[in-house]
């Protein structure tokens, strides 16, 4: 899966850097976290397809996190998009997006529909499940786990030595089991052969996406050995006090929460426009968790 | 004065072109005319100073061309603004516009004062006046003129000669006239001056904003003699139905109001996203009015 980095700014844009969203490209769909505002044109920036937008995870509703969607669904409009979008926000929002989406009375020719995020399981298909937790913030906000379900994957050798083939996989897959064909010239003919023999399971992976927060315990265990937390970093250790008075983290309190939560990787966003350079906050993060990245707008991770 | 063209395309963004939004910086102050989603990072990304933003003039509340103000208010709340600032918007609009500035309910710490863009003069200072006029789309618009007063410069050989000087200038502006005192020696002495013998007058610029709009007799008469009209031109001859069914204009449709209103320059703006190259609008405009241009973004014209 593809992960696009479309905002990595907290509270205001900067030149270099655009309000916060992060996009999850998995299996021909675009799944959003968060949705700043211009992160249409971001989208549009960084050669995704607009269209493939299914669903839009909404972590509080703080403007820099949210107001992109007011653009996003207009331009949806434009384009004659038929399916659904789905929009979660934190439990009790609703009315507050409603305001956002509808401020000029406009009706959609196609279904929005707003979900609020209660804890645990908030969405799932064939491919994932995603899970919302609750962060530490100064307003009701929502981390979320992208958890893709294991694979199994059929060892191709063994296969070919039962002389499995064609729709005998789907077979095997559905019941469980297949009786090799009497018939065939083969030694394992009539043998029944079951699917685990044959099989063996692919981990999914594990997204996390926590912001805005201050370091809280419930991202440590909602991150439990995630193949990449993205957790928010708005400050460097110089700004400490200002992190915990506004309820955000410092680059190193996120590295704390990777290293508790035995994460693979470590990617820092919601940076304050104040700091022209990360290279502290990188310095600091990485003395705590060495695989910690500060991605720039438009960077993409292959996870 | 300057004026920055912050956002060239129309009803979507494009990779090149962001939302509508022009800002006109005169005198130490920034007048926005539109706020597309996004203008306050191309606002920082031309180096205009987002605090010398103190009055935004709304065409029209299509998502396009008004979604940037949510994003721009809460900036200036974080940037501890105190003044206020003014936001006009179509008469009967006050409401659509207050849902989107409070969408979460924020209360914020300076003056935002909406009002509503009645036709004739909406604003004025000692240097310029603003008016509104009716324009012709699918929903109540406005287009607007910025008119830079008359001013009075001393001929300065003359003032010389009559032995005017320091506080003898604002003397002869407040009264109108000034007396030569008798004890100097010159052979003004005594001499009583009018203010008209030792001035000349300065015509103010007058430049007009017109989007969204089908081509249209107010128009014209707004913009007689205007040193700048910019007017929308959303599309180029092959879809002239498009835009009345739309109720937009044409690169051609522009050129002829611009023509028919003796304005000195024309600026076309709105672009719509289906045009990767400008050559053919900007060939059928210029046919019929030579003085055009079409803008990129962060193209500035100083007037």
């Amino acid at each position: 899966m593809k992960i696009v980095f479309l905002g990595t700014s907290g509270s205001t844009p900067t030149k270099q850097r655009n309000l916060p969203s992060v996009a999850l490209e998995y299996n021909g769909e675009i799944l959003l976290f968060d949705c700043g505002e211009g992160t249409q044109r971001q989208v549009m920036q960084n050669s995704l397809n607009i269209s493939k937008i299914n669903k839009i995870f909404i972590s509080h509703m703080h403007g820099d996190h949210v107001i992109g969607v007011a653009g996003l669904i207009r331009t949806f409009a434009l384009n004659n998009r038929e399916k659904p979008l789905y929009i979660f926000v934190p439990e009790g929002e609703e009315k507050k997006i409603n305001a956002l989406l509808t401020f000029d009375k406009i009706k959609f020719d196609y279904p929005i529909i707003v979900k609020e995020a209660k804890t645990g399981v908030i969405d799932k298909n064939k491919d994932y499940i995603i899970k919302a937790f609750r962060l530490k913030h100064s307003v009701p906000t929502c981390g979320f786990i992208f958890k893709e379900l294991n694979r199994l994957r059929f060892y191709k050798n063994k296969c070919m030595s039962y002389g499995i083939k064609g729709t005998m996989f789907a077979e095997l897959k559905e019941k469980g089991f297949i009786n090799i064909n009497k018939n065939i010239k083969n030694k394992n003919k009539g043998k029944r052969i079951n699917l685990k023999d044959v099989t063996y399971e692919v981990k999914g992976k594990m997204i996390v996406y926590a912001t805005d927060t201050r370091p809280f315990i419930n991202t440590v265990t909602a991150a439990k050995n995630a193949d990449l937390l993205i957790h928010e970093s708005t400050y460097a250790n110089d700004n400490e006090n200002l992190a915990k008075e506004r309820m955000h983290s410092t680059a190193l309190e996120a590295a704390l929460i990777a290293k508790k939560a035995n994460c693979k990787k470590l990617a820092l966003l919601h940076i304050s426009s104040r700091y022209h350079s990360i290279d502290t906050m990188k310095k600091e993060a990485k003395k705590i968790f060495k695989n910690t990245i500060i991605p720039n707008d438009g960077d993409i991770l292959e996870i």
